[in-house]
C-alpha cells in the first residue's frame, strides 16, 4: 500500500460521504425535476446539500449553484459575468488555475481585454499592482484564488476585494483548495463569487459549486443551457448522489477544520524540517508567506520533478509535480514562472500535500524515500562533476 | 412503496453500476491526471469505461468524450461545431430536448441563423421538409434526436443522415433515450456526433458523453476550458466513479437489450390496451409510428396533466407530465405543440415510461389507479355538463 501525499490533486473520500450518496446510487430514485414522490425526495436531498455547502462558506443556500466541478464553476463565473457583453476588461491573477486562465483566453478571443495580475517572488499577489491595473480603466471582473494549489500561498483576498469594489468591479475567488484547511467565509473574504470543488474536500469528483454573495450578483450568461435547473443558471439533471456527497463533505470539513488544520500543520512543519536536514540546499517555495497548512512545494538544484515523482512512487509515496491537471505536460509551472523562479529550479518542483488522515509514520516514510533520492541525486552530481 | 413508471426521466441504478463505482468512492483514489500509481489506476478506470461506452454505440473508444451529463454533451456538440465561427446556418428539430434548443438559441444570439425542422402529426420528422430546408443554403450542423423523450417516437435518423451528408452538413443525434431500448449504432445511424446520458440507461446522474464518428469530426470550441482532460475537449477532473458506473451501465444495456426491449414492449402494449378498455376516448400520441418499446404518452379530453400526475402519485404510481426537465413549468409541451395537438389535449398528456424491472403487477397497479382517475374525470364531466 502506497502512502498518499497528493491531497491537493484530490482528497480521499470521507466515510460519511459515501453514506450520504448511497441512497441515490441504489435502486429507484427520482429526477429532482419530477413532481412525484421520488422526484420530491431527490429535490429535498439537493436542498439539504445546498444548505450544507452554503454553511461551509457562510452563504445563503439560495446562492449556491451546483455544477459538474470546480473547473465548470470557474468557467461559469467568468462567462456568466462577462459573456453577455461583447467587450470589456477583465483581470485574472497570473497564479490562477488553468480553469480560470482557460475561460479568460476565450474571453480575449471574443474581444475582451484580459490582463494578468503579477505575483511577487514569495508567490503572493501584490495589492499595489492590483490598484495600478484597476486605475487603467473600468474592470468588470477580477478573478483571484484564495490559496494557490501548487505552493499553498494564501492570497490577500480581503484586501484585494476592498480595492476591486472601490474600483466598481466584481471579485471572483477560486477557493477550491481552502475549505477544511483555512477560513473560507464569503463575507469576510469580500468575494462576490466563490468557486468550490467537492473532491478537494473529501467529496466525490464531478461536483462543484459557484456561490454568489447575494441576489445582486448576476450570472447572465449560462455555460450549459437547457432545462430550468439551478434557477436557470445551470441546465441538466442534477447529480443527486454527487451533490449529497458534496453536502456531507462540506459538513465534515466545517466541523473539524480547526483540529485538522493544526494536525496537518504540525506534520507539514516536521516534514519540512526533515527535508532540510537531509539536503541543505532544499528550496521551499512561498516559505515566507502564509500557506495552506498541508502544502509543501520544494525543489533542489539538479532534481527533475518528473523523475522525482516516479522515484517516490517506486518507494510507495504518491506526490506530484505541481498541479495534477498539468502533470502530464512537460512545460514548467506557470505559477513558478510568475514567481520568477530561476531556471535551475523551475523543472524540479515536487509538491507534497497532506490530508486529515496523514500520520507521523507517513511523513517518516516520505522522508525515508527522500533520503534515498537525495543521496542518488548527490552521487549523480558527483559523477557529472 | 410507490411503483416507478418514469424511466424516461431517470432510470433506477443497475446493481452492477454501484459495484463498479464503489472502489472510487471509498478511501484513497487518485486524480487521473496524476503520474503516481493512484493516478494511473484512476486513468485505467476511465479507459475501461470509455471502451464500454464506445462498444454500446459501436464507436472507437478514442471518440468518446465524457461530460457532466447529456445536457452538457448536447451543448458541447452545438457549440463545438458552430461556436468557432461568427455566423452560419444550423438546423434543429422542433421536437428536440431543451438541451439542444437552449444552445441553439444561444447560437442565434451570436449571429447564427437557426431554423427548426417541423414534425408531422404522428410525431416524426419529415425527410422532405429536411431536404427543402437544406436546399435553402449551406447548413453547418443539423441536430435531430433518435427517439423523443415524451412520445417515444423513433425518428428517421439514417434517412436524415443521408440527406444532411449529401448537402455537406454534419448530423448531431441526441440518443439519450435509445440505448437498451432500440438499436443505437453510430455507423448505422449515420450520426457524426451522438449524445449519451448515463442516468437514462441505469448509470448515475451527472455523467454523459459526446461520441464522435471519427477524428475527422472536430469539436473546435470547448464548452469548459482549463486542464487538458478529454484530449482538451472537456476540462476538469474526471468524475471517475460516475464514469466507471456509466461504463458498467453501458455494458449491461448492451448485453440485455433484446430481451429487455421485448419484455417492456409486451407490458407497454398491455398497458395501452388497458388504458383504452377503461376510457374509449384515450388518445395515445405517436401511436401510428415506431416508438420506444417502453413509452406511452396519452391524454383524455378534460384531464389536466399536473392534476393527473399528483392523483397517480397519491395512488402510489410515479408517472410524469411530459419531460421531467419541464415538469415544474406550466407551459404546454413544445413537442405536442409541434405535432399540432389540439388545445383540449395539449395540457393533459401523461407519460408512462417502463423499465427493465417493470412487472405485470406494476402495470395492473397503474391500470387500477387509472380506473379510479378516469371514473373521477367522467363524474367531473357529468357535473360540469
Amino acid at each position: 500500500m502506497s502512502i498518499y501525499l497528493d491531497h491537493n490533486a484530490t482528497a480521499p473520500l470521507d466515510g460519511r460521504v459515501l453514506e450520504a450518496m448511497q441512497p441515490w446510487l441504489t435502486g429507484v430514485h427520482g429526477n429532482p425535476a419530477s413532481v412525484h414522490r421520488y422526484g420530491r425526495a431527490a429535490q429535498a436531498a439537493l436542498e439539504t446539500a445546498r444548505a450544507q455547502v452554503a454553511a461551509l462558506v457562510n452563504a445563503q443556500p439560495a446562492q449556491v449553484v451546483f455544477t459538474g466541478g470546480g473547473t465548470e464553476a470557474d468557467n461559469l463565473a467568468l462567462k456568466g459575468v462577462c459573456g453577455g457583453a461583447p467587450s470589456g476588461r477583465v483581470l485574472v491573477g497570473a497564479l490562477e488555475h488553468s480553469a480560470v486562465l482557460g475561460p479568460a483566453v476565450a474571453l480575449a478571443k471574443r474581444g475582451w481585454e484580459v490582463e494578468y495580475l503579477p505575483a511577487d517572488a514569495a508567490g503572493r499577489y501584490d495589492a499595489r499592482a492590483l490598484e495600478r491595473l484597476l486605475a487603467g480603466g473600468d474592470v468588470r471582473l477580477v478573478s483571484l484564488m484564495l490559496a494557490n494549489n501548487e505552493t499553498g500561498a494564501v492570497q490577500p483576498v480581503p484586501e484585494a476585494a476592498a480595492i476591486v469594489h472601490a474600483a466598481g468591479g466584481l471579485l471572483h475567488v477560486d477557493a477550491v483548495q481552502a475549505p477544511g484547511r483555512i477560513g473560507c467565509n464569503i463575507g469576510t473574504l469580500g468575494a462576490d463569487l466563490l468557486t468550490l470543488s467537492a473532491h478537494k474536500i473529501g467529496g466525490p469528483k464531478g461536483v462543484g459549486a459557484i456561490v454568489r454573495r447575494g441576489d445582486e450578483i448576476h450570472l447572465l450568461e449560462p455555460l450549459i443551457r437547457g432545462g430550468g435547473q439551478e434557477r436557470g443558471i445551470r441546465a441538466g439533471t442534477e447529480n443527486v448522489a454527487g451533490i449529497a456527497g458534496f453536502g456531507a463533505a462540506a459538513a465534515a470539513a466545517r466541523t473539524q477544520f480547526d483540529v485538522e488544520a493544526a494536525h496537518m500543520k504540525g506534520l507539514r512543519d516536521a516534514l519540512e524540517s526533515g527535508l532540510k536536514s537531509v539536503s541543505k540546499n532544499v528550496v521551499i517555495f512561498a516559505e515566507t508567506v502564509e500557506r495552506l497548512p498541508n502544502t509543501t512545494l520544494f525543489a533542489v538544484d539538479g532534481m527533475k520533478a518528473e523523475t522525482a515523482v516516479i522515484a517516490f512512487d517506486l518507494e510507495g509515496v504518491a506526490v506530484s509535480s505541481g498541479a495534477a491537471c498539468s502533470s502530464g505536460k512537460v512545460q514548467p509551472s506557470h505559477v513558478l514562472t510568475a514567481m520568477g523562479v530561476p531556471p535551475a529550479l523551475l523543472r524540479g518542483a515536487v509538491r507534497v500535500s497532506l490530508g486529515w488522515g496523514t500520520t507521523k509514520v507517513d511523513v517518516e516514510r516520505f522522508l525515508g524515500a527522500w533520503r534515498k533520492l537525495a543521496s542518488a541525486l548527490s552521487k549523480g552530481r558527483q559523477v557529472a562533476a
